[in-house]
């Protein structure tokens, strides 16, 4: 799968994934009201606000960029509903090409991570038959419980050809409360990385693994230090944009192919109607300024890349 | 909601959650048949023979223990159908009056745990109307990304009197790989046991927080070092059983009033009707087999604790 998400982000030269979080107060009210008018102030009203909203971004990005990334939560907060558009969702995005990242961040004791790793990556056993569950292409992982909680989203990643991203550094201000804490002198994102890095090695695509690590743009030097510590390693690289990071700040993360990272961006594009550089499109036009937002974020990061490489 | 769990806890004399991870292979094969035959081999089979076999056990046990815990991924496995499922064991299990501890492990940067915390604890708004999603009384919470990930659990566990179990020492073979690397010379696990003493202390119930902590069974040594440090978290302790945890094991997991801890067993109870000693039920009596499990554990855990206290 990584080959697959490397042959795009070559074809459209965008090393880019759009956080697809549709927090519903980034919902424009003309949709809102649509749905609130036929399902009510429901869980239902609320998903087929969001639906609508992800599928007119699709429909106005899909060809821009070699991915997405559906933060679940978002979809979870509205209960089964919230999950049926989740659902929805990953499929109308593959059927659209893209390649989905699912933002699960789930990890657990092994026999719980392999219930995990089958109903988003594989093939769940009913009876005789294997049925697909959410099928996304990757899904990001939490490391805390080690090899153990790791090694089953690894096993369907190698069965199916998906992928993993694994947390590592991840964006937020409080990140460093215990991922930088110093373990023989050296921050435990490090020591983590390591992991990542060995066990990305048992599944390996042409020049990268199908395991990759989650980098924060908020953390450009420890990005650096990371890039070299985990050569074959795919860096998703959140916190563009609306968390701070710019980029100038993104260079590091990626290798002298010019590849080895994708960066996200969910509110700085899905919302970019709100901003006052896009307020021209207004509501009604939303999509659109999610467009010009990724042809803005596509060209911040390609003067960047060409800046330095 | 700490309180309510300590009063059930009196009440039944039994420190123990039973754990509703319910993998295809614990269903007896009766009804499995019964469910395929009525909707296939397919997920909603899948589901309702899930359902049906959580619904007997639920029956037989009730009586006999303050809470359960659905494990997520067991359901979630079985894609939209599987959360349906969940769903409708954590309604049933709260009519039957036990305590739901819904074992999630999300945690994420601070607006994405915001998400999972209003849709698992709390109410989701939408439009004028505020809604609950999933409505466990509790949930398990990873802490990999420090403070600004778990407060937004916090604030719901405040406003709406619910609780979290924060992961500390996981119960798997594998957790010291970075929970107990040291820094400055003490292990990861009781850095973040601090930390979730210090985030309880923000919400606590009468003698105990409806912050929480998981340490394993398994970890006997690192659950005795984690009672002195947390002494008014109330510990959730996976791995007695099938993990390979022991009654005798448990005692440090405790306070000195004989509360302070509260010990899961999942394939131990829910699949007891497989295990030698309770053969004699077979497989149509399994909900019962469950219930002399139950009985047991809870014999095991009163002597160990009375030798010790």
């Amino acid at each position: 799968m990584i080959d697959q998400l490397v042959e795009k982000i070559k074809r459209t030269g965008a090393p880019i994934v759009v956080g697809l979080d549709p927090m519903l107060g980034y919902v424009p009210d003309h949709l809102k009201k649509q749905a609130f008018d036929e399902y009510g102030e429901t869980f239902k009203g609320a998903a087929e606000a969001v639906w609508q909203f992800n599928k007119e971004i699709i429909d106005n990005i899909y060809d821009l960029i070699p991915a997405v990334k559906p933060q679940i939560a978002m979809y979870e907060q509205f209960g089964i509903e919230g999950l049926v558009v989740f659902k929805r969702t990953v499929d109308y995005c593959k059927e659209k090409g893209l390649i989905v990242i699912g933002d699960i961040k789930r990890g657990d004791i092994g026999s719980t991570s392999e219930a995990y790793a089958v109903g988003h990556l594989g093939k769940t056993q009913v009876g005789s038959a294997k049925l697909s569950g959410f099928d996304e292409d990757f899904v990001t992982v939490n490391p805390y419980f080690g090899t153990d909680g790791v090694l089953p989203f690894v096993k369907v990643c190698k069965e199916e050809n998906k992928g993993i991203f694994i947390l590592v550094k991840t964006s937020n201000p409080s990140s460093g409360e215990f991922q930088d804490r110093l373990i023989d002198g050296r921050p435990l994102y490090e020591i983590v990385g390591e992991k990542v890095a060995l066990w990305g090695g048992e599944c390996m695509g042409n020049a990268y693994s199908n395991v990759g690590a989650v980098v924060g743009a908020t953390y450009p030097e420890q990005g650096k230090a990371l890039r070299k510590l985990m050569p074959k390693t795919f860096i998703l690289v959140p916190g563009y944009g609306a968390q701070g990071g710019k980029g100038a700040d993104l260079v590091h993360f990626f290798n002298k192919d010019g590849l080895g990272a994708i960066v996200n961006s969910s509110r700085g594009i899905i919302a970019a109607y709100k901003q006052e550089q896009y307020s021209k499109f207004g509501a009604e036009n939303f999509a659109q300024a999610s467009r010009e937002a990724v042809l803005a974020m596509k060209k911040d990061i390609s003067e960047a890349l060409e800046g330095a490489l």
